[in-house]
């Protein structure tokens, strides 16, 4: 197909028409071979945002983006896989405890993780701060430890889906990252890329979410399944509430460590909620159980300790120190705890979570760009959540820093996070969705 | 401004908001030294389609455009500078009997031009097909002509609005061509370049025109002349018929035989209508006259030849030979003149502009890409025109082929762009209408 073709599909798509599956995987290789230049697809990429795509279209995309670079053979692991994406979150540390769980139920999760960026944490960055975890290894060895383990969590190789990585970076520069169709073809071609059978989606929402509302994020996660299970995945999502940041913490170490904790039948209430829903989830979508039995089988695994030996296996596999889920003292640490109080008596009505994560990225906890470094010890330790009541100069929360000193900079943006008022809030469930 | 700011900017288009001034200004520099890449320009320029431009953003755009290379000063001329723009059509030659005829009427004519491209001519290609004549001077040569003939006519330079170069090869490949403000500001940034005081805009409508609509036409011919006078340029627009060819020529060298005709007091009436009609609207906005005044003035100065003997200036100004003013034989020929007969007898009800044009292109008369060369002695001489009635087997047109076995590719094509009825059309005015 002459280049010329190739501008009259970016015309096509501009003025509305239906692009043909082979159409779009000639934009996608295109993009690959050198046909169509980054010009042309970032004016694709924004006539999209304008014109939307259609489910099928959405599906065509996702392909092209995945026949883009290899997938993973996992055929010689004999249980089903089932992995698990977040579009992210403030404090979301799910993944470090419900892999190791839903593996222990007999469900393989092979987890191809990104990093954080901006105000949300990302699995990899959490997963480096235990001593020693390589996230990069190779395909060969990824495929031996989700067969020997039944999980494992690697960061993306350039090997899977290279035409997401081009296009994403487009988007990031060009004011279209916003396109649900170009997020579930993003999401979708890398996850489509593991080797799995199923897939669970946590579509967040809300103020520390990329979606703010509740239409926004649904009509994502619809997206997602039904080109997910158009692909040939048993797919579903849970939308979840990301108003507050999720548990007590934020930041590498002290969200692995609070992960731990549910492996060792501690942590947060909201934590242990969202692992299981999401975790019954899988199990629903990985060997067709209810809820309930699913629930019963996660517990049970917290309960034998059975999650947490997973989870030691998966991190030695990985090259780290496997004693941190016993003693997770090992993880890094700051000299500092201080704490932020609040400057009066009341209930917290509110925690923003955009502004804790943004914060949370100034202490270095996350990055601003890409090619930055993360600190993994330190972060946000909360106090009180949403509906506790504070006395006045009592801590909100605990700033993990090097240098006490250091703290008082970000003391008064934190207080500012946190709204106290006489009323208790209405309570607000996590889970407020299955789309199945 | 950092980079990130370049990406918010993109962002406020797209979501439909209005740039300030220098905001635009910062995107278009921003192109210039690198600080936005291609990448981005076209993404931009993608969200302006959809979103449009209000006039003042658009009259930002072109003098950020404008202000990206240098503007000719012409302070030198004492005359007042009024220029011709034509949106382009099929036997489009205009230019070359009327630039001579105002000059010869006391206004300056400082016309940058630009070639074929597609179905449309241009006016180098035409001017390139009299001996020796060059379009290619510097700027300094250009100002003297100017000043000591009154009219020169050369190409683009590379100091004239680069900018706009650069960004009309972007919307040329990303499918953002039909977008008024970016049309206008390319325009009006290669015109304003010039030095000029007015311009008169001939705003083609029809099959054989950019603008197939009288509403599009009409709206891209507002903006012209709005965004033109907020420039502080005297600007107006015609409104011109281009559903069949303008004259009887399509073709370099006939086209040029034709305008000379009009020099000479001859030539199709429509071409004699246009030529008068245009050239009365720059009197007006250089000379403040009258249409009946300034059309006496027109008529006058091709009867006494005055408008000839500029034209044979200018010719020999620029390198050309000046006998062809009135030895059109010294114009490259070819060899076959080949009839294109009428398949029945009957009315001429409509003569497609933009398949002549195309069929023009086809042979060797334009081009369809910016590097290919022209032929400039074939081409299509209309025998028939809209209303005129035909015997059958009588010639259409001929057509100007080096060999003429050549010709008898293209007859049937031709045959087929004549509409032959029983019923005459009703008659259309060449002149539409006029926006000042």
């Amino acid at each position: 197909m002459p280049a010329m073709n190739l501008v009259e599909l970016i015309a096509k798509k501009r003025d509305g028409g239906e692009l043909r599956a082979e159409e779009i995987a000639e934009l996608v290789t295109g993009l690959g071979d050198g046909r169509l230049a980054d010009y042309q697809m970032s004016a694709f990429l924004m006539a999209v945002f304008f014109r939307g795509m259609s489910s099928a279209e959405t599906v065509a995309l996702t392909r092209a983006m995945l026949a883009s670079g290899d997938v993973v053979d996992l055929a010689h692991v004999p249980k089903v896989k089932v992995d698990k994406h977040s579009t992210g979150g403030v404090g979301d540390k799910i993944s470090l405890c419900l892999a190791p769980l839903v593996a222990a139920c007999g469900v393989a999760v092979p987890m191809v993780s990104g990093r954080g960026l901006g105000h949300t944490g990302g699995t990899l960055d959490k997963l480096e701060a235990i001593p020693g975890f390589r996230v990069d290894l190779d395909v060969e060895r990824y495929q031996r430890i989700v067969e020997e383990v039944g999980v494992c969590m690697i960061g993306q190789t350039e090997r899977l889906a290279p035409a997401d990585k081009r296009m994403y970076a487009l988007r990031d520069v060009t004011a279209s990252v916003e396109s649900i169709p170009l997020i579930v073809a993003s999401i979708l071609s890398k996850k489509l890329a593991e080797g799995i059978d199923g897939l669970v989606l946590d579509v967040k929402v809300g103020r520390g979410a990329f979606m703010k509302t509740l239409d926004d994020a649904r009509a994502l996660a619809t997206a997602l399944v039904r080109v997910g299970t158009d692909a040939g995945k048993r797919v579903s999502a849970l939308l979840t509430a990301m108003d507050e940041p999720l548990g007590l913490t934020i930041g590498n170490a002290i969200e692995t460590r609070e992960a731990l904790e549910v492996l060792r039948g501690g942590g947060p209430a909201d934590v242990v909620e969202c692992t299981l829903a999401l975790g019954a989830e899988m199990l629903r979508n990985g060997r067709g159980l209810a809820e309930a039995a699913a629930r019963d089988e996660l517990v049970a695994a917290i309960r034998s300790g059975e999650g947490a030996r997973v989870m030691e296996r998966m991190i030695a596999a990985q090259g780290g120190d496997p004693a941190v889920v016993e003693h997770p003292e090992r993880l890094p640490s700051t000299r500092a705890r201080v704490p932020v109080n609040a400057a009066r008596a009341g209930l917290v009505t509110a925690i923003d979570a955009l502004e804790l994560g943004l914060t949370a990225v100034d202490m270095g906890a996350g990055r601003k760009r890409v090619e930055q470094a993360v600190d993994p010890a330190v972060g946000i330790e909360l106090v009180a959540k949403t509906g506790d009541a504070v006395a006045a100069g009592a801590p909100l929360c605990y700033l993990h820093v090097h240098e006490e000193a250091a703290a008082a900079q970000w003391s008064q943006r934190i207080q500012g996070a946190f709204s106290l008022g006489d009323l208790a809030p209405p309570p607000r469930p996590l889970v407020i969705d299955a789309i199945r």
